[in-house]
């Protein structure tokens, strides 16, 4: 007989299920299991006299175990799960747990140890369904759009982009690094004509970070497109990204979210609220009382994008806040900058999080080169340069980490929300 | 004014498009570009005396510059491109390309060293344009049978699968390696209880590999199912998704590839033939004389697998054929055996060459402990290992490579098949 999905179930017929056991009560003529599958779960009522070799084979059973059951599916007003229960007449043991090394409540060290177990919680596997369509709907928004979907090298020949730290390879007779973001190489394929591009892949980030939303390894959604003119632009499409996949999320999912993780999904209303780094500080300061020394205000402190939280929902009734006109010191030197030397990118900040940098890019191969200069790093981007000497179309993008997305979206840390983390001291399973 | 890509301009209308300039020819009087963006080709036709400041621009470009044009776009039936030109009255020259140092007929490594502009090429533009929609194509099938997309690590703490080269990472003050599959962690996906699972992402093979189908960093297409109890199965589920995301391709992009590569796109007929690779060297032999030592078919010899292109269109009228029941000593670890021992797994061979290989997994602990042991490996795939101790359904899965189906689409090596190839003398752009 062919597997149900427990969610497709009815009353009234046989069938057949495949899942954990999630609970077992093993009584004197009676067993009750709890079984549960990706889309949900269903008590099984063994009858033992009547199906003594099904009553030998949950004798074996353990908290975990994988079963196949076959029987009737009856209503029944006493059981809790949705007022229905399975009477097997048929069984079979896939696999017996050993005792279970982790329980719900153990620490976040034990439980990433033995990731495979803790995954099995309802809340990991809604996390891991949800970040599904999330990305999905990305996709899709921009596949509607002409973008055309890339994969770039990870292994990467030079030292990169920012000057920051990278891990370093051993490529047969020479060295390679692994790439911290698909930067050069999405602006490589506006030099090929592509028009409109995305990828979504890992990055690598080699700093020692121990905070609670950076990983060595994570999963960026990267998206870069042609002939954009001004900053105004890439803030567009992204609101527009965003607000499109996060209708998805909220329709398919928002009530589960609610339920495992009491998180409201708001879906963003477009245009999201754009303010200026130095418009921001003095709205701090008046609101809250908060100041930084004037030479800090060409960045966004820490706690200042925090704040952002809540004076974003405070001003605009809104999650989201565009923060522009950064110091050019403070940003890559591939933003391009206006006549006033400002660059033309942005930060989008959600809950209080920075979720993205965006920026028109300089395509420009003698501004570009100037300003690698300036930040001592011409030598390095060598290579990079070269994309912009034979004819560039002027472009703009910006990148999203999907881990930190789903994060945010369900109030987790980042070690919650990959599907295995990755840290300076965390390599394993 | 808005642009509009060129193939959707129609005549009697203003418009603005932007595109490199493919070919210019700059007489006395008239000048007469063709503009290139990513869906077409437009002729501007400029009248030089009337816009003396346009002309001043014209002479300024050179082949391969960006440029930005806007007029009213008429017919003309003396223009071969479509019978349609555009009488330009403003222009921005948005990049100008230094004098281009490589042609159509350049030899693959100049190619390759200057990549971005190869890709301007129509033949690769639809190639990521095909290989974009093929992927998506795969992807939405998933998703429409449930499956969980996840993003495994690529960075790990132990040596790989199969004992084959892998590629070694400083990390922090520890050694790790970078993946060479996703195998284990899709794997581990399943114990997790995703029930069906997919998976696009780097894959990084160490080999010293020189041929024109291998290269040191590609792109998998990994899925992995559970509660699967044959390899029927899982032929079934590959040979579905492929007619599912070639129909697609055949819709859309059938013509283009016929007219840029010469190649057919056939929709393959489901089911796909299957032989047993014993059966199948008997065919060989019996209709082409291929011979090889009964030592060396327990395995596909690379001249069988060349012959399978034949054979498989002369008997099943296909150019697909599964390959069924190799000797476990040329299998790995993780494939499940029948009673009789022989791997529940199979390659599938595509116009002559493995574009696959599938399985049924073990899944039970003590009898995969022992295939692991047998092949030396049991020291290395510990924490592999651990994944089937506490419980885990019996499952299936393969993996393909986007670039490799890519290179077979359209007749290409795999050099020219990847957005930036890397081999082991390839490290750059």
């Amino acid at each position: 007989m062919n597997r149900t999905y427990i969610a497709d179930i009815t009353p009234g017929a046989r069938y057949s299920i495949s899942g954990f056991v999630e609970n077992l009560r093993n009584k004197r003529t009676m067993a009750f299991l709890v079984i549960r599958d990706i889309t949900g779960k269903l008590q099984v009522t063994l009858e033992k006299e009547k199906y003594p070799a099904l009553a030998a084979m949950v004798d074996q059973l353990t908290i975990h175990s994988v079963v196949t059951v076959e029987g009737e599916v009856v209503a029944n007003e006493y059981v809790k799960m949705g007022g229905i229960e399975m009477l097997p007449d048929s069984m079979k043991i896939e696999s017996i747990a050993d005792a279970l090394p982790i329980k719900d409540d153990s620490e976040i060290d034990s439980k990433l140890e033995f990731r495979w177990i803790d995954l099995r919680r309802e809340q990991n596997q809604l996390m891991l369904k949800m970040q599904t369509l999330l990305t999905g709907s990305m996709r899709e928004f921009l596949l509607n759009r002409n973008f055309v979907e890339i994969h770039t090298p990870k292994l990467i020949g030079a030292a990169s982009e920012s000057g920051s730290e990278v891990f370093e390879v051993k490529y047969f007779d020479t060295k390679a690094y692994l790439a911290q973001s698909p930067q050069f190489y999405k602006q490589m394929a506006m030099a090929s004509g592509l028009d409109r591009i995305f990828e979504t892949g890992p990055v690598f980030r080699a700093e020692k970070s121990y905070t609670n939303k950076h990983a060595t390894e994570f999963t960026g959604f990267d998206l870069e497109f042609s002939y954009v003119t001004s900053v105004e632009e890439v803030m567009h499409m992204e609101e527009e990204l965003l607000a499109y996949a996060f209708a998805k999320v909220a329709e398919k999912y928002g009530e589960d979210i609610k339920r495992l993780f009491g998180k409201e999904v708001i879906v963003p209303t477009v245009p999201f609220p754009r303010i200026k780094l130095r418009d921001l500080y003095a709205e701090l300061e008046a609101r809250y009382g908060y100041t930084v020394d004037d030479s800090a205000k060409g960045d966004l402190t820490t706690d200042a994008e925090h704040l952002c939280a809540k004076f974003s929902m405070e001003k605009y009734g809104s999650e989201f806040l565009f923060v522009t006109d950064y110091d050019a010191k403070e940003r890559a030197f591939y933003h391009m900058r206006d006549e006033a030397g400002v660059p033309m990118g942005y930060d989008l900040i959600w809950r209080g999080c920075e979720i993205t940098t965006g920026a028109v890019r300089e395509h420009r191969y003698e501004v570009l080169k100037k300003q690698a200069d300036e930040k001592g790093l011409a030598d390095d981007v060598t290579f990079y340069l070269q994309f912009f000497r034979y004819g560039c179309p002027p472009h703009g993008g910006f990148g999203l980490g999907i881990d930190r997305l789903t994060m945010l979206f369900l109030g987790l840390s980042i070690k919650e929300a990959e599907f295995l983390f990755r840290g300076p001291n965390r390599l394993t399973p």
